[in-house]
């Protein structure tokens, strides 16, 4: 493969303006975004989107997922396309970059290769991946999790969102339902750009974060049961105290991840307290369990220890437990040769760099399992995402887009 | 003082019969009552009661609160009267005994009276408080608080419910704002009988609690506040985790009353998580620790140590604390004379009894204040209360209710 000489950079002032202009479809109420997925505004946002590329010559193919696929044409008929991209929806709360930096670095790709005349042997096809967030229709990357087949469509097209509207109809209603099969499309590569959401390179002062693995999740759901009891009239001896159970669970998840250190992690995010009243001693409480390593055997470990040691402590104090498992993925290894394209690429470039484990979700953590892929993470202000607050700096852009860059075009190949 | 000879019953089938009539007005969804104060169906059990009582023979006064105070005659012109009673109203998932059983003990106590055609010196009051739950409008013990000077009137009148109607409003639109001014009565004494709403009795097999003292209480709400953050891109040591600050905090809680044995209790019933996502660790976490003691030192010693150890608990970790307190009232120790004839009463009859502590509020308690006051508790079953499912048994109900009368009678003087 031919590498991009370090001269070669993309625009970061039309990258930037371009953020901007998306952001203001469905703009949120303190300065960040809300075009959640299958919405008018993100119907709006697509057809924006659509515009850009066809002016950069791209043409457009929609699977049947609504996710689009827009092509530059490579210089060999018979060569898989490198994918670059990400996800155009937000949180109903979300910033202006979690995605939305992924998809319009790949165009800004495709434009810079416009404006420096230069062909790639592979095509290049830049990707907008449909409900990448799932907060309206739950689980999250869901059109790359169908197009990995990890889900079926049909499952896909039944969810319904909190008033009882279903993804399938909903798709259509907004005019994205494609022709496309989904994961028919067979792929030379997979590239994502995406904000860091954690506070890693912002806080070691790293420019470019190289994704080698995703963690894995799991995501146990616990119920403590006691018996509900007036605070007052109910002596010390007699109670059976829900909440208190809670609490040395809690104590138990913090010390199973720091056992586990360094990639490990765990805490409960979600605790519903009942009857959640002032004078009752809690007689259930209903929380979750977020526990994650990058190593499959860790996740396991983690898992038999807190189902062994929270039983104990109910067992100890009179207490009721139930676990199910809601949610999981495995661990995630990617590409060695596409890791290896963003670590030369941020080389080439003298962009400071570290290794990274993606902990949050990605599409790219699906697509991992059908096409050789890799992540490309820059800082964000403070780790904060998923909020509207969530920042950027135009220079961290322009570095993650750079390295992008130079990892999708040495990959696609530059054809002299 | 002449004591009843231990062959005066009540009739605890009638007693019982006029519960299970007032337990039809604002019936429950799951066989208990919604009841609650100064609604259509509060004037409903009120019109009941009031023509039990006038066809007992009683005279109604009714206060500006609307407390209704339903009065047997003394022989002596100058004697106050002894007060007998609890309140009618019940919580919106209420059970039938929780207070209707001391306002219906109390009208017991005068049919029976008047079946053996006793006479007692002092005027004999069955009195029902207005407002005792405080569900519809906080605080509970209402009237009885601006009975006993705690609150003002006014004060009480501009207190608005969920919908934004205010007490007073009401109060007059159910018919039940009297005339007479708060407080003017003056008692001779007064006693209330109540189930126990707590587990003590049943477990010890005892018909009845002597009440000796009520808990003094102190509601501390706490804001741990730390920082939102993703559950998997936020590596263990860049934690802020208000959630676990808070579990690090209720082991504490529990510690201090355990260390305060055997009458201190502590709990929290109330915590709310925000912003309560799966995979969001907790930035935010509000919780109310209800502390409870007979002793003041003690609950003095345990707010400073639930202040001190709590800050602690955060500096460690990074967290931010703040303390406000929502809710207390000074323990009550009760009428030493009064105490004594209920004692009195339980042994002449025969009943098992014990000393307790009430660790509910009840009427009682802001009685004591201005009148020498005690109280008489039954078991209930599984010390549950607050609940359509509490229940307690006839036999314990006759016990509480032959109890209360011997010390109401002993205290009213028969005359002879």
């Amino acid at each position: 493969m031919a590498a991009p000489g370090e001269n070669l950079r993309i625009n970061s002032d039309r990258l930037w303006d371009s953020i901007m202009e998306m952001a203001k479809i469905g703009p949120g109420v303190a300065g960040g975004n809300n075009r959640q997925t299958v919405t008018d505004e993100d119907g709006e946002g697509r057809h924006l989107f659509r515009q850009w590329c066809e002016e950069a010559g791209l043409t457009m193919g929609v699977d049947q997922m609504g996710t689009m696929f827009m092509r530059r044409e490579g210089a060999d008929p018979d060569a898989l396309p490198v994918y670059v991209g990400s996800h155009l929806d937000t949180q109903p709360t979300g910033g202006k970059y979690d995605g939305v930096l992924g998809v319009l670095a790949g165009l800004e790709i495709i434009r810079t290769l416009n404006d420096l005349d230069i062909k790639t042997k592979h095509p290049i096809v830049v990707t907008n991946w449909t409900n990448e967030e799932g907060t309206r229709y739950a689980p999250a990357m869901l059109a790359s999790g169908v197009f990995a087949d990890m889900h079926t469509q049909d499952w896909a097209y039944g969810l319904e969102d909190a008033n009882g509207k279903k993804f399938g109809d909903e798709l259509e209603r907004i005019g994205w339902k494609g022709e496309e099969t989904v994961g028919d499309r067979k792929m030379h590569a997979f590239f994502e750009l995406h904000i860091e959401q954690g506070p890693i390179l912002e806080i070691e002062e790293k420019d470019i974060g190289v994704v080698t693995h995703g963690q894995g999740l799991s995501w146990m759901q616990i119920t403590v049961t006691g018996k509900d009891a007036h605070t007052g009239s109910t002596p010390m001896p007699m109670r059976k105290n829900a909440g208190l159970g809670m609490a040395r669970i809690l104590e138990l998840v913090d010390k199973i991840a720091w056992s586990h250190a360094p990639d490990a992690v765990a805490a409960a995010g979600h605790i519903d307290v009942h009857p959640n009243s002032r004078n009752v001693i809690p007689g259930k409480v209903v929380f979750t369990v977020d526990m994650r390593s990058p190593n499959l055997a860790t996740i396991e470990d983690m898992e038999k220890q807190l189902a062994e040691g929270a039983k104990k402590i109910c067992d100890d104090m009179g207490l009721e437990i139930e676990f199910e498992k809601v949610g999981g993925f495995d661990p995630v290894t990617f590409d060695e040769g596409c890791v290896a394209a963003v670590r030369n690429a941020a080389e080439r470039l003298g962009y400071s760099h570290k290794n990274l484990i993606s902990g949050a979700g990605h599409d790219a953590c699906w697509i991992n399992r059908v096409a050789p892929t890799a992540m490309v993470m820059c800082p964000c202000v403070d780790g904060l995402s998923h909020n509207e607050a969530e920042d950027i700096s135009q220079e961290w852009a322009r570095a993650g887009t750079d390295v992008l860059f130079h990892a999708v075009v040495e990959t696609a190949e530059i054809v002299e």
